[in-house]
């Protein structure tokens, strides 16, 4: 997947900047999460990271969001440290077919969700991480990975975004009590709760969000340093799960168009792997039908485009 | 994706063919088509076509089974050439979250299948394919079409396997008149399903179907030649459909263990594509619990894995 | 239940007669079988046969209309008379929670329908009373079942009606077939289904529906005659199945407004029983949200308040 | 419905007593609800309130147990006093087609349950009667309403059970944070359940309940005095809900064996109603698949069959 006479990123970047940053039809900034209906609807941001080390920004891309569910790749990678593969016991590896936040298959399923990037999976992914401390422990080692990861200890969480979705989110205390009555939840819900709704609280800029998610473009290595996060074949399968899983009901679609493994959030921001190349962090905080960030989508499909990347090409 | 330090292709074929050929544990051969039930559990096929235009082969590789499903693989290809994207206006493109045959879908989606590669889906491709034909006509077509991508001749239906299915397929028959019942089949059912019953009895060897789908590794391309079947930026999204929904609901799994796109058929065989580098057909006819081949899955992730093939990886 | 202080029946009737007949929201006329579709929306029939063998009649009470779904009692009490409680093996008795032609329970439940009321159920039925014979032999039994029931030999089918639906029920030959693919039919799909579409034709008026139902208020004798049809425990249960199934999913809504066990047609009539006193038929085509008729079920509000008739008071 | 040629009732409750009392196969006594499965599975009682004022009892009739569900008849017909007709609009009146703990409604009818009788219908019921107040006063005025229609100021509420229920009730927890996610609670998710979950703990005996159910038999009125509780109608309406609704997907079952309305819960208790004769009361710890009283399902057809009380006869 090399770019074969492509343009230079910059320009690729600028130029995808350019044709959206005035778009009229942005979608709906999410307002179910109070503390995100304030976002404000006209920001952008992109950026690029390549496994060399060299970056590439437009926009917005040094002002902190929510990266709300983008965060799961993160849980899903230290949770696949502590327990390895005997999380698919709990959790499923399949897409759901259904919103992010559907509590039916849980019942057909018997509380195991079907995949670690939905609401209930994660869900469980945080319980995982949990693992007998306190939440505040489990917060805190969440955020010394991310921080890890994007070599910034600047990353911190927005306690107003956490506090306004523990008081708000109902239907995650819905899916929580659920799996807790299947047994797939082994620590009280509002314990799990508090690592879920603070871990989606994170707040990145988009540079920080793709040097945090380089290591799954650079083999499961961390890019500039000789640290591996995680081995190749780990790094592989989450991207994987990200290409089957990581758009919701929106998945199929965004394989489809963009080509890439991604995972989106409905604070606006997505983070998509080219692997090999680049990860590639783009924010708006408009979303579409399926809860995925309109602009954001469009400006991957563009930048994939240009410069040719695509995991279903030679 | 190139292959690194791998063993010789032959000579991954041929361990692969090792350790599997006394595998006791195949799965269970589909019964519920009275004339697939009839074939030995105990072949194993294995060809790899590379768009340098060389191929390995092992084991079975040139005994001709019933593809099956694979074969709408092809079909979507053909619908695509003729209607373009306004197939999308009467098909989705996400998975499916439940089994090969599932109608409930249908009922909550108004008759619009999830994907083109579940039954539903490639039921409403063949009368996109009908096109007010007679079915004799459009079968003819499609065997045309499949030869030409194969460039072999020799490549026919199994008129019994078609018979067997067309007097007992009472799902696809449901599946078939329900989507009538929305308007989303065109043409008389019989006739749709006599065009879909013949192309799934489609009989070719690993080493023909190899060679027929190597167009999608080689960027819409026939190998060996300057024909263009699609363009590049078809082959890519055939190849996306094929990774998120050419499992049913084992799609992730695959995309998981394998990291290649691929199509499986209840015949036992699978097609996987190696974008840039090779297409892979493997036969073997005992399935597992979602219908796709048990051993073909196995051999597919240690091929994968010994040629360090993933679409997953840099 | 007796009618305490109640004004005398024809002037009820003549009293809801007088009320409805210009009522403006009439509902919709069934549009999806052809033949329905061009009955006069003003028609309204009203009857009452009293098991004393006294009957009362207002409006269109002689026109006959098609009884569509209402013959599901009818053929529900021959199958019942043919195998007993063997049929129960096959058909379940519990309210469907869904729509009346809804495939999606059916899955789930391994292709054995919710209850003989719904489609699916009634097409089991179906599949009992052909019991080997020709689709003409089983229609003309249950032909002379209706006559035998309302002492009227010129009870007929409609043949435009029953064509027409033929040609067009695409839902209901998907659940036929779907059905047949778990083994819940014996016979040919196309034979059943003719069996199935002949007696949802049947022509009957309001006086002699009312008159072929009696029997079920009569504790299981016609009225008139010593001739027991079924005993008085049957008689019972299939009144019990009429209030908990006989509307859909507005079964609860019926035994909550008008009291009485009842089953509608989409041609708009609805028998309903007033068990020990009298059966009720009423007919207007157009139709509610749940496909019972709007105005029938409405006059059965007023007739069952007025002649103080619930069996949920003593 | 009069009881003709039938034995004495005291005979019939002796001999029904006789014949269950020793049966090996009882059902299974709940166990999600920790305290529950400590009661004695040998228990059973039978009582009989006439509408003259008579009783009859056998067995373990003046022994309490937790009536559970049971109590949604009363907090029904206090909420319906509250608000009237408006409670329809939160809650629908069909039957529910599935499981008494069913999530699966709630998310494709937007939150608001089937009916008032499965678990989802009666949290809402209870959110009605919280009203603003403290959960203490609305538990109060349950208890209170209790004691005024069975005329006995001994009952309470099991304060274990309901500390039990609170700690374990998961699937509750989740269906009411569901509504609330979807606006159908109006209070804090907590004080609701807490209403719930004290009201499922009213302890009374067959023979309490038996004569608080009474006015449902005696057209709204307490027996023995002149106090109307509801109007006939609401009875009426009450009656209907419980046989179309009452023993959640076991509804239609127990309407056809049976033949009366009836409330079960799953301390093994049921209420059932003869309009105008008589309310009965029975009580067997052990359940069937469907989570209503084995043995109390039994008894009830056997005396319904014996005393010739059912709706669905003259």
């Amino acid at each position: 997947m090399p770019a074969r006479d492509a343009p230079p990123l910059q320009l690729i970047l600028d130029r995808v900047y350019a044709r959206l940053r005035d778009e009229v039809d942005r979608g709906k900034v999410a307002d179910y999460i109070p503390e995100l209906k304030h976002v404000d609807p006209q920001r952008l941001g992109l950026s690029i990271q390549m496994v060399d080390g060299q970056s590439f920004h437009a926009g917005d891309a040094d002002t902190p969001f929510s990266i709300q569910s983008v965060s799961k790749v993160f849980t899903l990678t230290l949770a696949l440290g502590k327990v390895g593969d005997a999380l698919w016991r709990r959790v499923g590896r399949e897409p759901s077919g259904s919103a992010f936040n559907s509590i039916v298959q849980l019942e057909y399923e018997h509380g195991i969700p079907r995949n670690p990037l939905i609401n209930a999976g994660a869900i469980v992914v945080a319980d995982v991480i949990l693992a007998g401390h306190a939440p505040r422990e489990a917060i805190g080692e969440i955020v010394r990975f991310v921080r890890f990861l994007a070599d910034d200890d600047t990353i911190t969480i927005d306690p107003e975004v956490a506090r306004s979705e523990t008081a708000t989110g109902f239907r995650n205390h819905a899916l929580a009590n659920y799996m807790r009555a299947f047994g797939n939840l082994h620590h009280d819900v509002d314990k799990v709760l508090g690592v879920y709704f603070h871990h989606c609280a994170l707040s990145l800029s988009c540079r920080q969000l793709a040097r945090a998610g380089a290591f799954l473009a650079n083999r499961g290595r961390l890019v500039g340093g000789a640290n591996s996060v995680v081995s190749e074949e780990r790094a592989r399968r989450i991207n994987a799960l990200m290409l089957t899983c990581g758009h919701y009901d929106g998945s199929g679609d965004f394989a489809f168009r963009v080509g890439l493994p991604g995972k989106s959030g409905v604070g606006g921001g997505i983070l998509a792997i080219a692997p090999g190349i680049a990860s590639i962090a783009v924010w708006s905080p408009g979303l579409n039908a399926n809860g995925n960030s309109q602009l954001g989508s469009r400006a991957l499909e563009m930048i994939a485009r240009e410069a040719d990347w695509s995991i279903f090409s030679g």
